[in-house]
């Protein structure tokens, strides 16, 4: 099955004003669309990083794929490394989204065809994609509530008005998860921190346990915590956390922080690449790694780091970044995959009202989305929508998300610390 | 594509007078030739051990797949796991042959199954089977010579004629390699030591150094050195070998041969599962990692043990046991799609005079097996040639690999020790 043609349509999805350690969301998020066409006429999908320079890359390496075989992903990495030194690498990293550091360039541009080209072998043999991953170990996959401070639309008319409102307290926060678990089901509940005071925030995790006794629940600073602070959370928090995902920055402070708290530490920001895992095992900085599909290499890398957690005794869950239905559906099938993988995953996709797939939204059913016996991932492209939101993205000023150069335009004073507590 | 049929057919296939530190082999091995055949009449191919506890799990297993997805590899597992608590285990252990041991029953069951199902699948598709392991990055794969001390056949009416006679000393080594380099072409060597005095093995590798000055050279006693004696053969060898494979038994009495030595050292006998390789990693024990799809988990779990191997700085080689062209053709289609293999690899495969194979003997051209575009493994069952060497099985009293025993037959005294030097 030979490549004929190859498309990157990058598009700008409405964004709620969702605060976290660096800054806030901007009013759009950056997606890129991949459409990789076979010799017989099946299109391969696949989503990943809109921002400029994986884009770049992404769209200088299309036609060098027209002619590959689908099932060629060897050979498609070495026509991605062959043409990454040409394109720039200089741009502003944002380390919440570990695929935009430049250092993982390839590695992201990898996956993001991975799976176009896995979608597209799939719906040749008219089989789900899982079953090239080797089989579905579950039916269904469990996601979390995944809860946000943030500002209601209100405050810049460049936002798109969201269902959820405000929300910068405690009491806001319990009545944002209680319409979101409403809504989708959702069975575990994680809340981005590292914005306001961190007692604070542990008092919200407080409230969410009071009024969900049944929850597990996960706070995530993003690395934007000190040592003291983690110690003084970990101590208020301590038998509340199924997981406490990046208290506080580099491997060595993680290893610390476990060492004096015995508590479970997750991560998507110390351990980003194999070279981080190898330190973090030998430091037992992680315990519960999350796991990435769009930067860790694709779905069959991500299979043998499932591998290599089970091995070393570490944890493993799946971290997101705003997304559409195409990684939703990536994620859906790589975790119905994997055995080790026991915890609910990530997904900001209740946050996204935008859709390029036909028929809208992918359901979120008790907290979980269903695999189907459809070909491939399972969804078709809406190609009206798709030209509607590369519009959005054209007329867009955005091209690499920075969360703190938008957080500067309401605050001007603000500035990247880390940790800023 | 779901499965419809399973067969299992055990064969006996000749083998010569080859001595290692457990003993000699037995003028028999036995292999478990295996068809998975889809609803579309195309045939997957598989090849594993033919030891009565392996063999007794995957005829027990077979009627047990019929109609499981040939993708499906993860539901043939479970299908495993629920049927191996009812096969005994009680055999005997055979630990130059880890798919033998008890503990890796079901991995080395689940291996045979996992490539007979990927043969289908990509026959299935019409690509070569290498393709769904992610593409070829080298379109051959290099073996190395494997030299064997050896009496001659007529030691044993048993045993067969076969062309190269008695080696049981340097000279004759040399003459071995000699003759087999001639016939294949292979460019490095290893020899299988264990079985004289030591001083005398380490003269031949000098001899085979003379010999063949730009072959790298390896030398793998089996574990039958003690510490003391590993170390004198290091300090004659230094500078001489590739690698030192096996010199001495146990995790920790590798890892203190290494830090005395920094020879890099290589095993398929201490690291033959996940949880050793974690110890091994801890200890610094080994430095390149022999890996065998046969009792690793397939073709997958041996591509996520490169994975690992690269993180952690291991280099990774192949392991052989005596195995016919199926076998081959798997560890071919492996190799090639593994970047981070970057040793010539073990195979038994000039020591086999008997082929299941339309046309016979795959060749061995300059030391490497070339990939076809034919579709799967590239190689076709012949049923005349399976039935008569199922009938040698069948009259053959071998039922489990006994090198042992065998040697027991010639010298009485014989017995397992280990170290036996």
């Amino acid at each position: 099955m030979k490549i004929s043609a190859v498309r990157v349509t990058p598009i700008a999805i409405k964004d709620p004003a969702l605060l976290n350690a660096a800054g806030v969301h901007e009013p759009f998020g950056l997606r890129s669309i991949i459409e990789v066409v076979g010799a017989n006429g099946m299109v391969g999908l696949g989503e990943t990083y809109g921002d400029a320079p994986v884009l770049g890359l992404l769209t200088r390496a299309a036609p060098s794929l027209v002619g590959l075989s689908a099932f060629d992903v060897n050979g498609m990495l070495a026509r991605l490394k062959a043409l990454a030194p040409q394109v720039s690498t200089g741009h502003v990293e944002m380390e919440l989204a570990p695929g935009s550091l430049a250092s993982n360039l390839v590695t992201s541009a990898f996956s993001a065809f991975e799976v176009a080209f896995m979608d597209l072998q799939a719906r040749t043999l008219g089989i789900p994609l899982v079953e090239l991953l080797g089989g579905a170990v579950r039916d269904k996959v469990s996601y979390s509530a995944y809860l946000f401070y943030k500002w209601d639309a209100s405050v810049d008319p460049e936002y798109a008005p969201d269902p959820y409102g405000e929300a910068v307290n405690a009491a806001q926060i319990v009545q944002q998860a209680r319409k979101m678990i409403d809504q989708y089901g959702f069975e575990s509940i994680k809340l981005k921190a590292g914005v306001f005071d961190p007692m604070e925030e542990a008092d919200a995790i407080l409230a969410l346990k009071a009024a969900f006794p049944n929850q597990p629940l996960r706070i995530d600073p993003n690395s934007n915590w000190s040592m003291a602070t983690s110690l003084k959370v970990a101590d208020k928090l301590r038998g509340s956390l199924e997981y406490y995902e990046d208290p506080t920055p580099t491997l060595e402070g993680m290893a610390e922080l476990h060492k004096a708290t015995g508590m479970p530490l997750a991560s998507n920001m110390v351990v980003t690449n194999w070279a981080e895992l190898k330190r973090s095992i030998e430091l037992n900085s992680v315990q519960i790694l999350l796991s990435d599909h769009h930067f860790w290499g694709g779905l069959r890398a991500t299979q043998a780091l499932a591998q290599t957690c089970q091995t070393f005794g570490l944890g493993l869950s799946m971290h997101s970044n705003s997304h559409l239905g195409i990684s939703l559906m990536a994620m859906t099938h790589l975790a119905a995959s994997v055995q080790h993988l026991s915890y609910a995953c990530d997904t900001h996709y209740p946050w996204q009202s935008d859709e390029v797939l036909v028929g809208g939204k992918v359901p979120i059913v008790d907290g979980c989305v269903h695999l189907t016996n459809k070909p491939g991932l399972g969804v078709e492209l809406d190609q009206d929508k798709l030209t509607e939101l590369h519009e959005a993205f054209k007329v867009c000023r955005i091209r690499t998300r920075n969360d703190v150069a938008q957080m500067q335009r309401y605050r001007p004073e603000w500035k990247q610390v880390k940790p800023r507590f």
